[in-house]
Protein backbone atom coordinates (compact mmCIF):
# COMPACT_ATOMS: atom_id res chain seq x y z
CA UNK A 1 0.00 0.00 0.00
CA UNK A 2 0.98 3.53 -0.84
CA UNK A 3 -0.39 6.99 -0.11
CA UNK A 4 0.16 8.08 -3.65
CA UNK A 5 1.65 11.29 -4.46
CA UNK A 6 2.35 13.16 -1.21
CA UNK A 7 3.05 16.44 -0.21
CA UNK A 8 5.55 17.78 2.46
CA UNK A 9 4.85 21.61 2.74
CA UNK A 10 7.83 22.68 5.42
CA UNK A 11 10.78 19.97 5.62
CA UNK A 12 11.60 20.74 9.14
CA UNK A 13 11.71 18.41 12.12
CA UNK A 14 8.41 17.56 11.68
CA UNK A 15 8.47 17.29 7.79
CA UNK A 16 11.42 15.56 7.62
CA UNK A 17 10.61 13.42 9.85
CA UNK A 18 7.48 12.20 7.38
CA UNK A 19 9.35 12.48 4.53
CA UNK A 20 12.38 10.22 5.90
CA UNK A 21 9.13 8.02 6.85
CA UNK A 22 7.05 7.68 4.16
CA UNK A 23 10.20 6.59 2.48
CA UNK A 24 12.09 4.09 4.52
CA UNK A 25 8.57 2.36 4.95
CA UNK A 26 8.17 2.46 1.10
CA UNK A 27 4.74 4.24 1.85
CA UNK A 28 5.02 6.64 -1.01
CA UNK A 29 4.64 6.85 -5.13
CA UNK A 30 6.16 10.13 -5.40
CA UNK A 31 7.36 12.23 -2.62
CA UNK A 32 7.26 16.42 -3.41
CA UNK A 33 8.93 18.40 -1.03
CA UNK A 34 8.16 22.28 -0.75
CA UNK A 35 10.58 24.74 1.23
CA UNK A 36 10.60 28.49 0.22
CA UNK A 37 14.24 28.47 1.26
CA UNK A 38 16.93 27.18 -1.39
CA UNK A 39 19.15 26.15 1.38
CA UNK A 40 16.77 24.15 3.33
CA UNK A 41 16.13 22.22 -0.15
CA UNK A 42 19.73 21.76 -1.02
CA UNK A 43 20.37 20.36 2.55
CA UNK A 44 17.74 17.78 1.91
CA UNK A 45 18.84 17.07 -1.30
CA UNK A 46 22.08 16.51 0.34
CA UNK A 47 20.88 14.46 2.80
CA UNK A 48 19.81 11.80 -0.12
CA UNK A 49 15.63 12.10 0.39
CA UNK A 50 14.02 10.52 -2.23
CA UNK A 51 11.98 13.60 -3.34
CA UNK A 52 10.90 15.97 -5.67
CA UNK A 53 11.89 19.53 -4.41
CA UNK A 54 9.98 22.66 -5.35
CA UNK A 55 9.93 26.06 -4.05
CA UNK A 56 6.46 26.61 -5.29
CA UNK A 57 3.85 25.04 -3.10
CA UNK A 58 1.49 25.25 -5.72
CA UNK A 59 3.59 22.93 -7.96
CA UNK A 60 4.34 20.77 -4.63
CA UNK A 61 0.35 19.91 -4.22
CA UNK A 62 -0.77 19.93 -7.83
CA UNK A 63 -1.73 16.00 -8.16
CA UNK A 64 -0.86 15.49 -4.71
CA UNK A 65 -2.97 12.97 -2.83
CA UNK A 66 -1.92 13.70 0.65
CA UNK A 67 -0.58 17.32 1.83
CA UNK A 68 0.87 18.09 5.23
CA UNK A 69 1.54 21.55 6.36
CA UNK A 70 4.58 21.58 8.22
CA UNK A 71 5.19 25.40 8.33
CA UNK A 72 4.56 27.04 11.75
CA UNK A 73 1.48 28.26 13.22
CA UNK A 74 0.88 31.25 11.59
CA UNK A 75 2.27 30.74 8.39
CA UNK A 76 -0.40 27.81 7.98
CA UNK A 77 -3.57 30.19 6.70
CA UNK A 78 -1.19 32.31 4.09
CA UNK A 79 -0.31 29.15 3.10
CA UNK A 80 -3.30 27.61 2.89
CA UNK A 81 -4.75 30.50 0.56
CA UNK A 82 -1.85 30.29 -1.52
CA UNK A 83 -2.65 26.54 -2.36
CA UNK A 84 -6.25 25.76 -2.27
CA UNK A 85 -7.02 26.70 -6.38
CA UNK A 86 -4.13 24.10 -6.85
CA UNK A 87 -5.05 21.07 -4.89
CA UNK A 88 -6.82 18.10 -6.01
CA UNK A 89 -10.58 17.95 -4.69
CA UNK A 90 -9.82 14.55 -3.49
CA UNK A 91 -6.59 15.33 -1.69
CA UNK A 92 -6.63 14.91 2.30
CA UNK A 93 -4.98 17.32 3.72
CA UNK A 94 -3.52 17.87 7.20
CA UNK A 95 -1.17 19.92 9.40
CA UNK A 96 1.28 18.89 12.28
CA UNK A 97 0.39 22.69 14.24
CA UNK A 98 0.83 22.21 18.09
CA UNK A 99 -2.38 24.37 18.44
CA UNK A 100 -5.30 22.90 16.83
CA UNK A 101 -8.50 25.28 18.03
CA UNK A 102 -7.00 28.79 15.89
CA UNK A 103 -5.59 26.63 13.14
CA UNK A 104 -8.61 24.62 12.52
CA UNK A 105 -10.82 27.74 12.93
CA UNK A 106 -8.79 29.83 10.23
CA UNK A 107 -7.70 26.74 7.79
CA UNK A 108 -11.51 25.33 7.82
CA UNK A 109 -13.72 27.67 6.47
CA UNK A 110 -10.71 28.47 3.62
CA UNK A 111 -10.61 25.31 2.43
CA UNK A 112 -14.56 24.14 2.39
CA UNK A 113 -14.97 21.40 0.19
CA UNK A 114 -11.82 22.04 -1.54
CA UNK A 115 -10.41 18.89 -0.20
CA UNK A 116 -10.92 16.43 2.73
CA UNK A 117 -9.10 18.55 5.83
CA UNK A 118 -8.68 17.72 9.05
CA UNK A 119 -6.49 18.71 11.52
CA UNK A 120 -3.48 16.67 13.04
CA UNK A 121 -0.99 17.01 15.62
CA UNK A 122 1.92 14.36 16.25
CA UNK A 123 2.73 14.81 19.94
CA UNK A 124 6.39 13.81 19.18
CA UNK A 125 9.37 15.90 18.89
CA UNK A 126 12.01 17.42 21.02
CA UNK A 127 13.83 20.86 21.85
CA UNK A 128 15.45 20.50 19.12
CA UNK A 129 14.25 21.71 15.46
CA UNK A 130 15.14 21.90 11.68
CA UNK A 131 15.74 18.89 9.08
CA UNK A 132 18.77 17.97 11.02
CA UNK A 133 17.33 16.29 14.17
CA UNK A 134 14.55 14.85 11.56
CA UNK A 135 14.28 11.00 11.89
CA UNK A 136 12.57 8.46 9.90
CA UNK A 137 11.17 6.90 13.60
CA UNK A 138 9.66 10.12 14.92
CA UNK A 139 6.38 8.77 15.09
CA UNK A 140 7.11 5.69 16.53
CA UNK A 141 4.31 4.87 19.22
CA UNK A 142 3.59 8.28 19.16
CA UNK A 143 0.36 9.64 20.40
CA UNK A 144 -1.04 11.28 17.23
CA UNK A 145 -4.34 13.54 17.70
CA UNK A 146 -6.69 14.12 15.20
CA UNK A 147 -9.38 16.77 15.49
CA UNK A 148 -12.66 16.80 13.59
CA UNK A 149 -15.10 18.95 13.95
CA UNK A 150 -18.93 19.00 12.75
CA UNK A 151 -17.99 19.61 9.39
CA UNK A 152 -15.39 16.72 8.70
CA UNK A 153 -16.10 14.64 6.25
CA UNK A 154 -15.76 10.98 7.23
CA UNK A 155 -13.32 9.77 4.97
CA UNK A 156 -10.66 12.75 6.26
CA UNK A 157 -10.94 11.17 9.63
CA UNK A 158 -10.62 7.85 8.29
CA UNK A 159 -7.41 8.55 5.87
CA UNK A 160 -5.46 11.01 7.98
CA UNK A 161 -5.92 7.95 10.63
CA UNK A 162 -4.52 5.81 8.34
CA UNK A 163 -1.63 7.75 7.18
CA UNK A 164 -0.31 8.19 10.82
CA UNK A 165 -0.71 5.02 11.81
CA UNK A 166 1.19 3.63 8.78
CA UNK A 167 4.18 5.56 10.48
CA UNK A 168 3.93 4.25 13.54
CA UNK A 169 1.49 6.49 15.54
CA UNK A 170 -1.29 5.44 17.97
CA UNK A 171 -4.16 7.36 16.31
CA UNK A 172 -6.40 9.57 19.29
CA UNK A 173 -9.64 11.34 17.77
CA UNK A 174 -10.62 14.63 20.33
CA UNK A 175 -12.42 18.29 19.25
CA UNK A 176 -9.83 20.90 18.49
CA UNK A 177 -11.20 22.32 21.98
CA UNK A 178 -10.30 19.33 24.16
CA UNK A 179 -6.84 18.72 22.07
CA UNK A 180 -5.53 22.00 23.18
CA UNK A 181 -6.68 21.36 27.34
CA UNK A 182 -4.83 18.15 27.55
CA UNK A 183 -1.86 19.67 25.46
CA UNK A 184 -2.16 22.63 27.73
CA UNK A 185 -1.53 20.37 30.68
CA UNK A 186 1.39 18.38 29.44
CA UNK A 187 2.86 20.62 26.89
CA UNK A 188 2.79 23.99 26.54
CA UNK A 189 2.48 24.77 30.39
CA UNK A 190 5.04 22.68 31.12
CA UNK A 191 7.19 24.45 28.81
CA UNK A 192 6.28 27.65 30.21
CA UNK A 193 7.22 26.37 34.16
CA UNK A 194 10.54 24.62 32.98
CA UNK A 195 11.13 28.21 31.29
CA UNK A 196 10.54 30.48 34.29
CA UNK A 197 12.08 27.95 36.51
CA UNK A 198 15.24 28.53 35.20
CA UNK A 199 14.41 32.57 34.77
CA UNK A 200 13.76 32.23 38.38
CA UNK A 201 17.30 30.24 39.36
CA UNK A 202 20.34 32.65 39.66
CA UNK A 203 23.12 32.45 37.70
CA UNK A 204 25.48 30.82 40.96
CA UNK A 205 22.90 28.15 41.64
CA UNK A 206 22.88 27.49 38.35
CA UNK A 207 26.65 26.49 38.03
CA UNK A 208 25.66 23.53 40.44
CA UNK A 209 22.87 22.39 38.49
CA UNK A 210 22.94 18.47 38.10
CA UNK A 211 21.14 15.83 35.96
CA UNK A 212 17.85 16.20 37.82
CA UNK A 213 17.72 20.34 36.61
CA UNK A 214 18.81 19.47 33.38
CA UNK A 215 15.67 17.18 32.48
CA UNK A 216 13.37 19.37 34.53
CA UNK A 217 14.25 22.38 32.09
CA UNK A 218 15.23 20.54 28.70
CA UNK A 219 12.13 22.00 26.94
CA UNK A 220 13.49 25.58 27.91
CA UNK A 221 15.78 25.08 25.11
CA UNK A 222 13.21 25.00 22.30
CA UNK A 223 13.14 27.67 20.00
CA UNK A 224 11.74 31.07 21.63
CA UNK A 225 9.92 31.67 18.24
CA UNK A 226 8.64 29.02 17.70
CA UNK A 227 6.97 28.88 21.83
CA UNK A 228 5.85 32.55 21.41
CA UNK A 229 3.99 31.37 18.56
CA UNK A 230 2.36 28.25 20.14
CA UNK A 231 1.54 29.65 23.50
CA UNK A 232 0.15 33.26 21.84
CA UNK A 233 -1.80 30.37 19.60
CA UNK A 234 -3.43 28.76 22.74
CA UNK A 235 -2.94 31.50 25.35
CA UNK A 236 -6.29 31.58 27.05
CA UNK A 237 -6.18 27.55 28.09
CA UNK A 238 -2.65 28.16 28.91
CA UNK A 239 -3.98 30.95 31.06
CA UNK A 240 -7.05 29.06 32.70
CA UNK A 241 -4.37 25.79 33.62
CA UNK A 242 -1.67 28.11 34.66
CA UNK A 243 -3.94 30.12 37.24
CA UNK A 244 -4.75 26.49 38.07
CA UNK A 245 -1.20 25.52 39.19
CA UNK A 246 -0.77 28.71 41.14
CA UNK A 247 -3.28 27.87 43.20
CA UNK A 248 -2.24 24.41 44.03
CA UNK A 249 1.70 26.05 44.71
CA UNK A 250 0.30 28.11 46.93
CA UNK A 251 -1.45 25.46 49.04
CA UNK A 252 2.53 24.15 49.19
CA UNK A 253 3.74 27.23 50.06
CA UNK A 254 1.22 27.20 53.16
CA UNK A 255 2.26 23.42 53.73
CA UNK A 256 5.47 24.68 53.54
CA UNK A 257 5.24 27.47 55.98
CA UNK A 258 3.96 25.15 58.60
CA UNK A 259 6.17 22.45 57.73
CA UNK A 260 6.97 21.42 61.52
CA UNK A 261 3.13 20.88 61.51
CA UNK A 262 2.07 17.10 61.51
CA UNK A 263 -0.72 18.22 59.19
CA UNK A 264 1.69 19.55 56.52
CA UNK A 265 4.27 16.74 56.20
CA UNK A 266 1.44 14.58 55.57
CA UNK A 267 0.05 16.73 53.03
CA UNK A 268 3.17 17.40 51.17
CA UNK A 269 4.10 13.30 51.54
CA UNK A 270 -0.04 12.72 50.14
CA UNK A 271 1.09 15.10 46.82
CA UNK A 272 4.51 13.52 46.68
CA UNK A 273 3.43 10.21 46.46
CA UNK A 274 0.08 10.72 44.36
CA UNK A 275 2.71 12.66 41.77
CA UNK A 276 5.25 9.39 41.77
CA UNK A 277 2.30 7.06 40.88
CA UNK A 278 0.47 9.01 38.01
CA UNK A 279 4.17 9.69 36.53
CA UNK A 280 4.60 5.90 36.62
CA UNK A 281 1.48 5.46 34.75
CA UNK A 282 2.87 7.41 31.87
CA UNK A 283 2.73 4.88 28.78
CA UNK A 284 6.68 4.63 27.31
CA UNK A 285 8.11 5.70 24.10
CA UNK A 286 9.17 3.77 21.99
CA UNK A 287 11.04 6.40 19.86
CA UNK A 288 14.35 5.76 19.73
CA UNK A 289 14.93 9.83 18.84
CA UNK A 290 17.93 10.73 20.84
CA UNK A 291 18.04 13.32 23.60
CA UNK A 292 20.65 15.61 23.64
CA UNK A 293 21.09 17.54 26.86
CA UNK B 1 47.20 7.76 48.06
CA UNK B 2 44.87 6.07 50.08
CA UNK B 3 42.06 7.85 52.60
CA UNK B 4 43.15 5.03 55.32
CA UNK B 5 40.20 3.10 56.77
CA UNK B 6 37.31 4.57 55.65
CA UNK B 7 33.45 3.76 57.20
CA UNK B 8 30.39 4.34 54.96
CA UNK B 9 27.33 4.35 57.30
CA UNK B 10 24.31 3.20 55.03
CA UNK B 11 25.21 2.01 51.66
CA UNK B 12 22.16 3.90 49.71
CA UNK B 13 22.68 5.00 46.50
CA UNK B 14 25.12 8.03 47.85
CA UNK B 15 26.86 5.53 50.15
CA UNK B 16 27.17 2.73 47.66
CA UNK B 17 28.47 4.41 44.88
CA UNK B 18 31.28 6.10 47.62
CA UNK B 19 31.82 2.48 48.04
CA UNK B 20 32.02 1.43 44.43
CA UNK B 21 33.82 4.11 43.37
CA UNK B 22 36.53 3.82 46.39
CA UNK B 23 37.67 -0.04 45.80
CA UNK B 24 37.32 0.73 41.93
CA UNK B 25 40.09 3.40 42.53
CA UNK B 26 42.22 1.89 45.16
CA UNK B 27 41.58 4.87 47.25
CA UNK B 28 41.16 2.85 50.59
CA UNK B 29 43.42 0.66 53.14
CA UNK B 30 40.08 -0.63 54.58
CA UNK B 31 36.62 -0.08 54.13
CA UNK B 32 33.92 -1.09 56.14
CA UNK B 33 30.29 -0.68 55.44
CA UNK B 34 27.50 -0.40 58.44
CA UNK B 35 23.58 -0.72 57.65
CA UNK B 36 21.27 -2.16 60.35
CA UNK B 37 19.52 -4.24 57.85
CA UNK B 38 20.73 -7.37 57.40
CA UNK B 39 19.34 -7.72 54.26
CA UNK B 40 20.93 -4.96 52.91
CA UNK B 41 24.31 -6.02 53.79
CA UNK B 42 23.62 -9.16 52.72
CA UNK B 43 22.46 -7.41 48.76
CA UNK B 44 26.03 -5.78 49.34
CA UNK B 45 27.79 -8.60 50.05
CA UNK B 46 26.59 -10.96 46.84
CA UNK B 47 27.74 -7.52 44.75
CA UNK B 48 31.20 -8.13 45.83
CA UNK B 49 31.57 -4.87 47.36
CA UNK B 50 35.70 -5.65 49.04
CA UNK B 51 34.46 -4.29 52.35
CA UNK B 52 33.82 -5.16 56.10
CA UNK B 53 30.58 -5.62 56.62
CA UNK B 54 28.30 -4.87 60.33
CA UNK B 55 25.25 -3.91 62.16
CA UNK B 56 27.55 -2.11 64.93
CA UNK B 57 27.89 1.63 64.27
CA UNK B 58 30.55 1.78 66.86
CA UNK B 59 32.07 -0.94 65.56
CA UNK B 60 32.49 0.37 62.02
CA UNK B 61 33.74 3.77 62.93
CA UNK B 62 36.30 1.74 65.72
CA UNK B 63 39.74 3.26 64.07
CA UNK B 64 38.44 4.85 61.28
CA UNK B 65 39.97 7.46 59.49
CA UNK B 66 36.94 8.72 57.34
CA UNK B 67 33.52 8.48 58.51
CA UNK B 68 30.72 9.35 55.90
CA UNK B 69 27.02 9.08 57.16
CA UNK B 70 25.02 8.34 54.55
CA UNK B 71 21.73 7.85 56.26
CA UNK B 72 18.58 9.93 55.54
CA UNK B 73 18.50 13.33 57.15
CA UNK B 74 16.07 12.56 59.95
CA UNK B 75 18.27 9.62 61.04
CA UNK B 76 21.80 11.50 61.49
CA UNK B 77 21.56 12.81 64.58
CA UNK B 78 20.57 9.93 66.31
CA UNK B 79 23.18 8.11 64.56
CA UNK B 80 25.54 10.70 65.60
CA UNK B 81 24.80 10.63 69.06
CA UNK B 82 25.49 6.74 69.02
CA UNK B 83 29.00 6.51 68.05
CA UNK B 84 30.51 9.72 68.93
CA UNK B 85 32.74 7.83 72.18
CA UNK B 86 33.85 5.39 69.89
CA UNK B 87 35.43 7.98 67.12
CA UNK B 88 39.22 8.30 66.69
CA UNK B 89 40.09 12.15 67.42
CA UNK B 90 41.72 12.50 64.19
CA UNK B 91 38.74 11.20 61.93
CA UNK B 92 37.47 13.05 58.99
CA UNK B 93 33.53 12.47 59.61
CA UNK B 94 30.87 14.13 56.69
CA UNK B 95 28.30 13.18 55.98
CA UNK B 96 25.86 13.36 52.60
CA UNK B 97 22.94 14.76 53.43
CA UNK B 98 20.39 17.21 50.68
CA UNK B 99 20.06 20.05 53.34
CA UNK B 100 22.83 21.26 55.65
CA UNK B 101 21.60 24.09 57.57
CA UNK B 102 19.58 21.69 59.56
CA UNK B 103 21.84 19.07 59.53
CA UNK B 104 25.35 20.91 60.08
CA UNK B 105 23.13 22.89 63.04
CA UNK B 106 22.69 19.75 64.47
CA UNK B 107 25.77 17.90 64.77
CA UNK B 108 28.64 20.48 64.91
CA UNK B 109 27.79 20.68 68.47
CA UNK B 110 27.09 16.72 68.83
CA UNK B 111 30.68 16.67 67.72
CA UNK B 112 32.86 19.23 68.73
CA UNK B 113 35.93 18.59 69.11
CA UNK B 114 35.25 14.87 68.94
CA UNK B 115 36.48 14.38 65.24
CA UNK B 116 37.12 16.85 61.96
CA UNK B 117 33.80 17.26 61.10
CA UNK B 118 32.37 19.31 58.19
CA UNK B 119 29.11 18.95 56.31
CA UNK B 120 28.85 17.76 52.19
CA UNK B 121 26.81 17.35 49.63
CA UNK B 122 27.44 15.54 46.70
CA UNK B 123 25.21 17.36 43.76
CA UNK B 124 24.74 13.62 42.08
CA UNK B 125 22.09 10.88 42.10
CA UNK B 126 18.77 10.61 40.34
CA UNK B 127 15.24 9.69 40.81
CA UNK B 128 16.93 6.10 41.87
CA UNK B 129 17.56 5.10 45.33
CA UNK B 130 19.39 2.48 47.44
CA UNK B 131 22.65 -0.03 46.99
CA UNK B 132 21.28 -1.12 43.27
CA UNK B 133 21.34 1.74 41.88
CA UNK B 134 24.97 2.88 42.93
CA UNK B 135 27.41 3.79 40.32
CA UNK B 136 31.25 3.83 40.55
CA UNK B 137 31.14 6.78 38.55
CA UNK B 138 28.38 8.81 40.14
CA UNK B 139 30.69 11.61 41.40
CA UNK B 140 32.79 12.12 38.08
CA UNK B 141 32.21 15.83 37.09
CA UNK B 142 29.51 16.37 39.81
CA UNK B 143 29.78 19.24 42.13
CA UNK B 144 30.41 18.58 45.24
CA UNK B 145 29.67 20.85 48.13
CA UNK B 146 31.48 20.97 51.16
CA UNK B 147 29.97 23.62 53.98
CA UNK B 148 32.54 24.69 56.40
CA UNK B 149 30.58 27.10 59.62
CA UNK B 150 32.96 29.64 61.78
CA UNK B 151 33.80 26.79 63.78
CA UNK B 152 34.79 23.83 60.97
CA UNK B 153 39.07 23.66 61.60
CA UNK B 154 40.58 23.89 57.92
CA UNK B 155 42.19 20.57 58.68
CA UNK B 156 38.45 18.93 58.05
CA UNK B 157 37.68 21.52 55.34
CA UNK B 158 40.79 20.41 53.54
CA UNK B 159 40.63 16.82 53.66
CA UNK B 160 36.72 16.53 52.83
CA UNK B 161 38.00 18.49 49.77
CA UNK B 162 40.60 16.14 48.48
CA UNK B 163 38.19 12.80 49.53
CA UNK B 164 35.39 14.57 47.36
CA UNK B 165 37.98 15.48 44.57
CA UNK B 166 39.35 12.09 44.24
CA UNK B 167 36.46 10.72 43.75
CA UNK B 168 35.98 12.86 40.35
CA UNK B 169 34.17 15.86 42.02
CA UNK B 170 34.31 19.47 41.66
CA UNK B 171 34.58 20.87 45.12
CA UNK B 172 32.94 24.08 45.52
CA UNK B 173 32.45 25.49 49.42
CA UNK B 174 29.59 26.90 50.69
CA UNK B 175 27.79 28.27 53.97
CA UNK B 176 25.33 25.95 55.27
CA UNK B 177 22.89 29.03 54.42
CA UNK B 178 24.03 29.99 50.79
CA UNK B 179 24.10 25.55 50.31
CA UNK B 180 20.35 25.59 51.34
CA UNK B 181 19.21 28.69 49.25
CA UNK B 182 21.22 27.40 45.77
CA UNK B 183 20.18 24.16 46.35
CA UNK B 184 16.39 25.04 46.85
CA UNK B 185 16.37 26.90 43.77
CA UNK B 186 18.11 23.98 41.76
CA UNK B 187 16.59 20.53 42.90
CA UNK B 188 13.90 20.97 45.94
CA UNK B 189 11.99 23.42 44.17
CA UNK B 190 12.27 21.41 40.99
CA UNK B 191 11.31 18.59 42.76
CA UNK B 192 7.95 20.13 44.23
CA UNK B 193 7.16 21.99 40.59
CA UNK B 194 7.80 18.40 38.95
CA UNK B 195 5.27 16.65 41.45
CA UNK B 196 2.50 19.87 41.58
CA UNK B 197 2.61 19.49 37.46
CA UNK B 198 2.06 15.83 37.76
CA UNK B 199 -0.77 15.92 40.39
CA UNK B 200 -2.22 18.51 38.39
CA UNK B 201 -2.63 16.96 35.08
CA UNK B 202 -5.68 15.08 33.86
CA UNK B 203 -5.41 11.46 33.26
CA UNK B 204 -6.62 11.69 30.29
CA UNK B 205 -4.14 14.41 29.08
CA UNK B 206 -1.39 12.06 30.94
CA UNK B 207 -2.02 9.56 28.43
CA UNK B 208 -0.59 11.97 25.86
CA UNK B 209 2.36 12.85 27.42
CA UNK B 210 5.18 12.78 25.06
CA UNK B 211 9.23 12.56 25.71
CA UNK B 212 9.66 16.10 26.98
CA UNK B 213 6.71 15.81 29.67
CA UNK B 214 8.72 12.60 30.73
CA UNK B 215 11.94 14.82 30.99
CA UNK B 216 10.24 17.59 33.20
CA UNK B 217 8.45 15.59 35.20
CA UNK B 218 11.44 12.55 36.30
CA UNK B 219 12.66 13.97 39.23
CA UNK B 220 9.16 13.15 40.75
CA UNK B 221 9.83 9.81 40.50
CA UNK B 222 11.92 9.65 43.82
CA UNK B 223 10.89 8.66 46.67
CA UNK B 224 8.02 10.49 48.47
CA UNK B 225 9.52 9.70 51.78
CA UNK B 226 13.01 10.77 51.25
CA UNK B 227 11.79 14.06 49.91
CA UNK B 228 9.50 14.78 52.20
CA UNK B 229 12.60 14.69 54.65
CA UNK B 230 14.31 16.81 52.39
CA UNK B 231 11.14 19.61 51.76
CA UNK B 232 10.59 19.62 55.32
CA UNK B 233 14.48 20.08 56.53
CA UNK B 234 15.15 22.95 54.10
CA UNK B 235 11.40 24.06 53.93
CA UNK B 236 11.64 28.21 54.84
CA UNK B 237 14.07 28.33 52.17
CA UNK B 238 11.65 26.38 49.49
CA UNK B 239 8.92 28.37 50.62
CA UNK B 240 10.06 32.05 49.96
CA UNK B 241 11.68 30.39 46.77
CA UNK B 242 8.58 29.25 45.51
CA UNK B 243 7.03 32.35 46.53
CA UNK B 244 9.16 34.29 43.90
CA UNK B 245 8.46 31.74 41.31
CA UNK B 246 5.10 32.44 42.18
CA UNK B 247 5.10 35.64 41.83
CA UNK B 248 6.52 35.17 38.65
CA UNK B 249 4.15 32.84 36.88
CA UNK B 250 1.31 35.44 37.84
CA UNK B 251 2.86 37.55 35.73
CA UNK B 252 3.34 35.38 33.04
CA UNK B 253 -0.51 34.65 33.31
CA UNK B 254 -1.40 37.95 33.19
CA UNK B 255 0.92 38.46 30.08
CA UNK B 256 -0.51 35.12 28.10
CA UNK B 257 -4.00 36.81 29.40
CA UNK B 258 -2.78 40.13 26.74
CA UNK B 259 -1.61 37.76 24.21
CA UNK B 260 -2.93 39.29 21.21
CA UNK B 261 -1.22 42.42 22.68
CA UNK B 262 2.52 42.95 20.81
CA UNK B 263 3.95 43.99 24.26
CA UNK B 264 2.80 40.78 25.78
CA UNK B 265 4.37 38.55 23.62
CA UNK B 266 7.30 40.75 23.49
CA UNK B 267 7.55 39.98 27.49
CA UNK B 268 6.81 36.06 26.55
CA UNK B 269 9.65 36.15 23.41
CA UNK B 270 11.61 37.39 25.90
CA UNK B 271 11.31 35.16 28.43
CA UNK B 272 12.00 32.56 27.16
CA UNK B 273 14.87 33.54 24.80
CA UNK B 274 16.26 34.29 28.19
CA UNK B 275 15.55 30.64 29.72
CA UNK B 276 17.03 29.04 26.18
CA UNK B 277 20.07 30.90 26.73
CA UNK B 278 20.82 30.36 31.03
CA UNK B 279 19.67 26.61 30.16
CA UNK B 280 22.46 26.85 27.40
CA UNK B 281 25.18 27.78 30.46
CA UNK B 282 24.74 24.39 32.50
CA UNK B 283 27.63 22.62 32.59
CA UNK B 284 27.25 19.09 31.07
CA UNK B 285 27.89 16.18 33.73
CA UNK B 286 30.30 13.85 32.90
CA UNK B 287 28.61 10.84 34.28
CA UNK B 288 27.84 7.58 33.12
CA UNK B 289 25.08 7.38 35.04
CA UNK B 290 21.88 5.77 33.15
CA UNK B 291 19.06 7.39 32.71
CA UNK B 292 15.35 5.45 33.37
CA UNK B 293 12.02 6.80 32.28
Amino acid sequence: MTFGRVAILGPGLMGGSIALALAERGLVGRLVIYDRSAARLEEIRAAGVPAELTDDPREAVREADVVILCVPIEAMAGLVREIRDALKPTALVTDVGSVKGSVVGEIEPLLGDRAFWIGSHPMAGSEQSGFAAAHSDLFENAAVIVTPTAQTRPEAVERAGQFWQALGGRVVRLSPEVHDDRVAQISHLPHLLAAALVCETSEEALDLAAGGFRDTTRVASGSPELWTEILSANAETVACRLAGLIHYLQALQAALEKADEPSSRLALRTMLKKAQHARSQIPESKSKLKKHS
